[in-house]
């Protein structure tokens, strides 16, 4: 009989799961607190408690190309970057086409996970979840926790003397909706964030008066890339990513800086990183610099303090007047349904092999999927989570020891400090496309770029210099996909096609071509000095 | 006595003309038909017959530094490019400073102005206006006319078969104010000028979609340019102007082509030009890539036809529903007051000795001001204007026989078809420096930067390689100013205050240092060869 497995939450990270469970012979029963798919993706007009929340204007930081699925490409006349509803739509088709919506239980809560009594013998967890306010036990296999860490936000009050005589209004970025509640209102934004600028450059189109606070400042990228590219197809390559690593951590941050430089100067925006020793992840808008030159919206310094109609900010004499203040100031995380014992998690990190598996436990049938913040899609990441930890359950794939576990962990928590990349909320140095290929190894399903060099020549120059899309992780090994290839042939095809949207004959002539392989060469040599 | 002068409009142009007459020792009288001064800058919140509007969320597309009088910087507090209510400000501001006021008579529409019976001995006018419906003549020794071109709004509805039968609603883009006219809408923008895209870009936030129709296409420009200085301020220098009007057209084409391209390829965006050896006006604005990008605005060819409620594109086999459809169709230019025998507007041009004095008359006593469209600030392209006719009235300057304007006119439209610069609708070869340039030639104020570099070579090089900030006219030569030298020293500080609000304590070593001087080096490079 198929082993069972328990799945909490049907947001990106469970439908992922669900599926490749399916994929492993795996038996899996999702478990959905709300009455639908979707996750965050899931726009309401109201929020919802115990949900995580969207912002009405809110749009994918990721391209499409890159924000797919491993077998499952996006619709080629889909928007580049996508509009919440446009992905929702995407999970929709997804779960359709993969029949996954007969595996879930929605308005379900999980209310507990804990160990089997004889766990250490079967690894299996009892699990106890409430539907219509009727509780229900059972007992799985294994568990995957697919809940994400957008749910509960992390208003910290204490560390801003005199909010409480503030008369203002405040909330967390959380409960924010759509902009009309900042008509005509002198609006403060604390934090600077990729949620906090988003709403700052949309609080500028009804507000007053706009203000985002920031002390450690950030870099910021514009989803319109080099040549109007889509930034993470041009900044996320095998080859850049082997420039980056392999210069001295120093010196690509600053060449890095410079590139972000190039948009516009960071500091004349009064925008730049304190501590420029640390490579933050970066925010990307594509509205901050124009509302800032066209003085909509200003940067000020971290807040010293409030008052009861203005804030103070610091190392600035004159407090400045404000209506409404929002918190753009994060998330906590935690897993309410499991005990401390299993998965404890400190100062917003929880020590998990792989950002996966609690490393001590007698049976590894536990596992946590999308638990941190890729620098770029997530989807990619949380399904090749969802793939590994699907074969570990099926015994296909197996955990090192306790020692090596707990070694690799406490060696990433030590660089913790620099460049962005995975983590929950800090910044490690891994990055997105190293880690997925070391869970891909681990699968054996990591392509091999030498070896394709030799067979198919123009799929590996594709991988290696083009985008790092997902669909080459389903070129070979468990899980192959015939339709990979291709998907990976016309990525740009179907980039570029939602907005060719007017089409000009080219007069081309010779002094066009020569200046397009000019153009081409400037590029070339453009981004691999840009971009190291 | 001092010889009368009649201004008719109280906007930029009639205050810049109002401030020279009393520089001069005339005596003007300024007609103003509404009941304040600023004109197209002057935002009201509805739309009222007889004068520009302007739509809430407009901003200049020239920044500060670009957009002063001569002799008059804005406050360093200013944003670098200003929201509509700040020029205006600044519009009172120099009001205020030079006593204008006083010589502008309110809710006064001037009727007409006809040659005194005299005209050919004296170059007198008869100049007709109304105040509260009562007639008043009188006798003026020149006229000066500052009344724009934004008032009388084209709307060819001739040009798309099937309008009449449109279920829809449909306006001209002068009649738009505020995005909510969208709301849930689809909406079709006609006209890919400026105020088509800052519509288009402004209904993305409320529209269900929004599609912009353009035959010939654009180059799109950021305010927000390399390494996010104001686009003016690198891109119009007296030294990049010399190089671009030094090379072959065509490869100047070609090179800014290219740059523009640099920000996002405008042939993947659906916006290329078509016919890409006119180099037409670029429009300046900051979202419409990201709009593109993220599908919220669709690029479609020229309107065939309208049907009951949905459009057909050229070369498009489908209708697309529409609700609302926005003509940014621009405007009609036309003299009412005016005889023909005076001035005559054919196809959107009148034969104006360099934009300003009818070649043909008798005597040199009347001048349009502000009949053009330079590319880059109105001001101090006007103010030039303004100077020069003020001394021609006076008689310290002279015009060249009628033979001789007839052929510079001439000349100019057969020229008509290359390059942005100077024009009322259509594309002239002359840019704005040049023509500035000349007219500063004429009254003797042109800077001689030879000259300058032996004097006063810091001095020089600024006026030289940097913006080209129309302080310089006031170096030199009548209405010299004190203040000018200073004045341009200090334009990048005042561009830098607004926005460095929040300045981090550089940790500078050597490593930065190094690769600084090596940045700068670049960006000259990159200057050098993007721009010319």
């Amino acid at each position: 009989m198929a082993r069972k497995v328990a799945i909490v939450g049907a947001g990106v990270s469970g439908l992922a799961s669900i599926k490749c469970c399916l994929d492993e012979g795996l038996d899996p029963t999702c478990f959905e607190k709300s009455d639908d798919i979707g996750g965050v993706w899931r726009f309401t007009e109201y929020v919802e408690e115990g949900r995580p929340n969207l912002y009405k204007s809110l749009m994918s930081n990721t391209c499409k190309e890159m924000s797919a699925f491993t077998d499952f490409p996006y619709p080629e006349d889909f928007p580049v970057f996508l509009p919440h509803a446009k992905l929702l739509e995407y999970l929709r088709m997804y779960t359709k086409h993969f029949d996954l919506r007969k595996h879930i239980q929605f308005k379900t809560a999980v209310i507990s996970i804990r160990k089997h009594p004889d766990f250490s013998a079967t690894g299996q967890w009892d699990v106890i979840t409430e539907t219509n306010g009727k509780q229900t036990s059972a007992t799985f296999d294994a568990v995957m926790v697919c809940i994400g860490y957008l749910t509960d936000p992390s208003l910290p009050l204490s560390s801003f003397p005199g909010i409480d005589r503030f008369n203002g209004q405040y909330f967390h970025s959380r409960d924010y909706k759509t902009p009309e509640v900042f008509k005509d209102k002198r609006v403060l934004v604390v934090g600077m964030g990729n949620s906090g600028v988003d709403i700052a450059v949309e609080a500028m189109r009804t507000a007053k008066k706009v203000m985002i606070s920031t002390g450690r400042g950030a870099w910021v990228l514009s989803r319109v890339f080099d040549n109007g590219y889509p930034w993470d197809m041009v900044f996320l390559t095998r080859f850049l990513n082997i420039v980056r690593n392999s210069l001295p951590g120093r010196i690509t941050t600053r060449l890095i800086e410079s590139r972000a430089s190039q948009w516009f100067n960071h500091a004349n925006y009064g925008i730049i990183p304190k501590d420029r020793s640390v490579m933050r992840e970066p925010v990307i808008n594509d509205e901050l610099p124009a509302g800032i030159i066209t003085g909509k919206v200003t940067v000020r310094p971290s807040v010293k303090e409030f008052k009861e109609t203005s804030v103070v900010f610091e190392n600035t004499p004159d407090a400045e007047e404000v209506d409404v203040v929002v918190f753009a100031t994060g998330y906590k995380a935690s897993f309410p349904f499991i005990d401390d014992s299993v998965i404890k998690v400190e100062n917003k990190h929880a020590s998990l092999f792989k950002y996966i598996f609690p490393p001590l436990l007698e049976k590894p049938t536990l596992a946590v999927i999308g638990f941190l913040r890729p620098l770029g899609a997530v989807m990619p990441v949380v399904e090749i989570q969802a793939r590994w930890v699907t074969r570990v359950f099926k015994g296909s794939c197996k955990l090192p020891s306790i020692k090596t576990m707990m070694e690799e962990i406490n060696e990433k928590k030590k660089n913790k400090k620099n460049w962005f990349g995975l983590s929950f909320d800090e910044v490690l140095k891994t990055d997105s496309i190293v880690y997925v290929d070391q869970i891909a190894s681990l699968i054996g399903i990591k392509p091999s770029i030498p070896a394709l060099f030799l067979k198919d020549p123009e799929l590996a120059m594709k991988i290696f210099f083009g985008p790092c899309t997902s669909y080459q992780y389903r070129l070979t090994g468990p899980g192959k996909w015939e339709g990979a290839r291709k998907a990976i042939m016309s990525q740009w095809e179907r980039t570029l096609k939602p907005t060719r949207t007017r089409v000009v004959e080219d007069s081309s002539n010779f002094l066009t071509y020569v200046l397009k392989v000019l153009a081409m060469l400037a590029v070339f040599v453009g981004i691999f000095f840009s971009f190291i």
